[in-house]
Parts: structure tokens; sequence; C-alpha cells
């Protein structure tokens, strides 16, 4: 018997990771939910609005996030390794970081409403977070692991677009003859923006590692 | 029996973790002090000489850090997790980094004198890493957690501090009419010296994490 | 008997690790070699080939760092420690990462030939790249213990070097009457340059853990 499938035994007893991953995974859908209709709104106030309720969206993630390293201190036995328990909160954590980091970064430079790449990254940041809900809800059961692969791989493919969008901004940035203190502001929106789709795959990347583990 | 309490059993016989980890903060707090006198001066010339002080600081630390990753490679038994002294050291080395960091900047960028923010951000790093050395004081023999408690809560607070300090600062930046080059430096620099305040947040996390664990 | 000698009796059972961080190692060669001749050429068309050509050595070695972390969670025999394989593959798939990303600014950015600065990063890292194929070809055998500590050490040094040149880069930049949006762009540049170093560094400390456990 593996050291993993003698961990197993003990899986029923302790539920809490789940329940908390769980809990981030909706916060994530809901942050990305709010980024999408600040971005969308042409009223600055409403985009305000919106972006400032991120940062509350963020304190109640930062909340469940530091239950899982309290649970962590306390389990000996748990779910799945440590380590990737430990490495995928904090995957989940940076994805919820940098989009408040994305909206804070809108609401300092005075940006606002979004324009048409920033909604492009709120459309796939929806994606994301969907899929990632999807990939952690199956973790419980391990029941359908093709509906996590299939998550992780479409969070993977969500990453390369986000990319491909930076890299074609970047460049029609720095064509345009655009003041250099508004090119400034774009390029530092835009650069931490494919920030939250990294993270996602950085999660994405835990998940697969424990499937493989336990499958 | 727990495996940590197992583990406990064999603390007395290896104290040079503690040593060198109390070593490490008192190097931070010099480089905390020295940031401090570099900013708060008017005279450019004493301003860089206490900003190359600094990088004396920082190789000194690099020279222990080094030592403690020696040590953990050379003692099975360590007094608590290794992921976690491991944790700790990074986390420690990276504000010290980033302490030089800020300096550097300063140097390269020709910015001669500390403004009214770099001050401010000089009194939190003060605060700080006075907080990491009681938490880390308090590791030794786990007498008064309560002490410890209070230096992690205090971090958390001083990066919150921070935080908010950079974006009023980004905000008046971009609100201004500076010089688009100036406006860069500035920017930078800000944004390293709040980062200095993440890392002394990680190590106060990692510190809280080996408090859960052995209380 | 420790634990690490413990399994050092199931080595020869895995080499599957060695052959696969060997592959890593000989694609980072490919890319440095690549980037030296993208930024020694003078036509821009050459320069954009060997820059588009290092994006598919970089999706190469990710592949390979992949089938690394499939290997890592279907073995639970590794020839090092796991959390150690783990940290090598991530500092390796860094380095490739940062390779990239610096052709890919050079591309976004249209900076279409090498300028002095980029010709001599490209030059270090020739030199380390080649340092840690010496490092991991060694770790097979593990017994040329010198030749590892000779590379790391190098690759140390050639980190400080790129460090400097970085000052010394940013110094003439802030100096330089250079319009900003051009100041942007070189400066962005230099700091992704600087950074695969960096991660070659995080790379040979690994090895160096490694050699300090088993030796």
């Amino acid at each position: 018997m593996s050291l993993t499938s003698f961990i197993k035994l003990f899986m029923p007893k302790d539920k809490i990771f789940y329940t908390l991953f769980e809990e981030v995974a909706s916060t994530l859908s809901e942050m990305a939910d709010t980024f999408f209709k600040a971005v969308s709104d042409s009223d600055p106030k409403i985009t305000e609005q919106y972006l400032r309720k991120i940062e509350d969206l963020e304190h109640k993630n930062d909340e469940t996030t530091h239950k899982i390293f309290i649970e962590l201190g306390r389990n000996f036995i748990t779910p799945f390794d440590r380590e990737d328990i430990h490495a995928l909160a904090t995957a989940l954590d940076d994805v919820a970081d940098y989009i408040w980091g994305s909206s804070k970064r809108m609401l300092n430079y005075s940006i606002d409403h979004g324009d048409n790449i920033t909604k492009e990254y709120a459309q796939i940041f929806l994606k994301a977070t969907k899929a990632l809900g999807t990939a952690i809800k199956e973790l419980r059961d391990m029941k359908d692991l093709r509906a996590v692969t299939e998550s992780c791989v479409l969070i993977n493919s969500l990453e390369n677009e986000a990319d491909e969008l930076l890299d074609s901004a970047m460049m029609h940035l720095f064509n345009s003859s655009i003041d250099p203190v508004e090119l400034i502001k774009k390029k530092d929106l835009y650069e931490m923006l494919e920030i939250v789709t990294d993270k996602c795959e950085d999660a994405a990347n835990v998940v697969e590692t424990i499937i493989i583990k336990y499958s």
C-alpha cells in the first residue's frame, strides 16, 4: 500500500478543506462577476462602486484562506498532501489578490471605465474562475476526473489567450502616439490583468498534481 | 504522540537555528535604522553613504541566510518543520533584499534625498523589523506566545498602512503634472518600498504557522 | 542509517529524472545560443526569426517540465528529495520563461536589434546555461562534486555581473535625455534580462542543496 493510499483511509474524517476551497472558488467567481460589471458599465460612478466591492470580496477571501492555513496547522491528517493544500490555497489567494490589484490600479490611476482590452480580460476571468470552481468541486469525491482535466485544460488555454491579448495590447500601445503617462497607466493595468490568468493556471496545475496522485 | 511532539523531544539538541534567525532579525533592524537615517538626512552625500552601507548589511545577511540553509541540509532534526525554517529564512532574506533593492533604486535613479512618502515608509520599516525581532526571539522558548501574536498582528497592520500609503502616493503621482521620467522613478521606488512590508508580513505569517503547530 | 541514505538504496531504479533534467539543461543552452544569435545580428528580420525560434524552444521545455511533474506525482521513490526536484524543475522552467519573456518584450516593443547591454546579457546567459548543464549532468553519479560546486559558484558570480550591468544601464538610462517611451522599453527589457540570471542562481542554489544532502 502506498503512502497516499494509506492516507486515503483517513480521508472521510476531514472534509473541512473541501468546504473551504469551495468557498474560495465561489468568492473568486463573484469577484470575476463584479469585475466584469465594473468594466462593462459606461458610468464611472458605477464602475467605481463595483471596483470597491471587489475589495470587500478580497478581504472575505483572505479570511477563508487564513482558515485553510489554520486547519493545515491543526490537522495531521489531510485529504491530500499538505504541500498541495498549501500550494492550492496560495495560488487561489493570488487570483483574488490580482483581481483586486487590477481593480485598485484602475482606482489609483483614475482609469474610470473599461476599454476593449480590459473587457476581454474580464470575460476570460469569468470563464477561468468558473472552470476553477468545477475542478475544485470535483476534488471532493474524485469521481468525474474528466471534468477536472477538461477544466484544467480550459484554464491553460485561457491563460494563453490572455497572454496573446497582452502581446497585441502592448504592441498597439507602443505603436500609438499615446502620452507617456497614459501609456504607463494602461501598460501597468494590462500586465496585472494578465497575471490573474497566470495565477488561475498555477491553481489548475496544483489541482492536476493532486488528481495524478490520487487517481 | 503527534509527530511534532515527537520531534520536540529532540529540540534541545539543536539551538543553532534560533541563533541564526536572531542574527538575521538584528541585521534587518540595522538595515531599517540605516535606511531611516539615509532618507532623513538633507545632505545627498550622507544619504548616499547610508544607502551604500545597506549593501554591506545585505551581504552580511546573505551569509547568515546561507548558513541557515547549510544547517538545514545537515540536520535531520530541526526545532520546527523544515519547510517552515526554509520559508522563514527565505521571507526574512526577501525583507533584506527589498530594503537594499529600494536603496539601490534611489542610487541608480539619482534620487538623492528622501521625500515624505519615503520617510513614512522608513518609519514603517523601523516598527516592522522591531516586531519581527520580538517574534523571532520568542520562538526560542515559546513561553510568551501572546508577544509573538501581538508582533504578527502589528506587522499585518503595518503592511496595510504601507499599502494605503502606496495607494495615496500613486493617486497623487498620477494626478500631478510631473515629468514622465520623474514619475517612473518615484513610482518604481514607492512600489519597491511597499514590497518590503509584504515580505515582513510573509515572515510574520510563517512565524504564526510555527506557533500554531507548537502551541 | 539516515532517511536520505535509505532512499539512496532505491536510486538505481529510477533514472528518469536525470534524463529529463538533462533535456531541460540542453534546451536552456539552445535558448541562450539562439538569443545570442538574435541580438548579435544587425538584420532586424534575422533578429526576429531567432527571437521567434525561442518561443518554440520554450514550448519544448514546458513539455519536459510537465513530464517531470507527472513523474513526481507517479513515483514514490525519487533520486533526491521531492521538494528539491520540484524546486529545481520550477527554477529551470523560470529560466526558460524569462529568456522567452525577454525575447517577447523585444518583439512586442519593436526593439528590432540588440544594443550593447543586451549583448552583454546574452553572453552571460551562454555562460550561465553552460554551467547549469555541467552541474545537472554531475547530479547523475555525484562523483565530481567539485565540478558542481564550481559551476554553482560561477553562476552566482554571473548573477552579480548581471546585477551590476543592470545598475549601470539604469544609471545611464536615467541620466540620458532619452524619450520617456523609449526609456520604458529599454528599462523593461533590461529588468527582464536580469531576472534570467536570478533564476539561474535559484536553480544553482537548489543543486547546491541537493549536493549538501547527498555528500
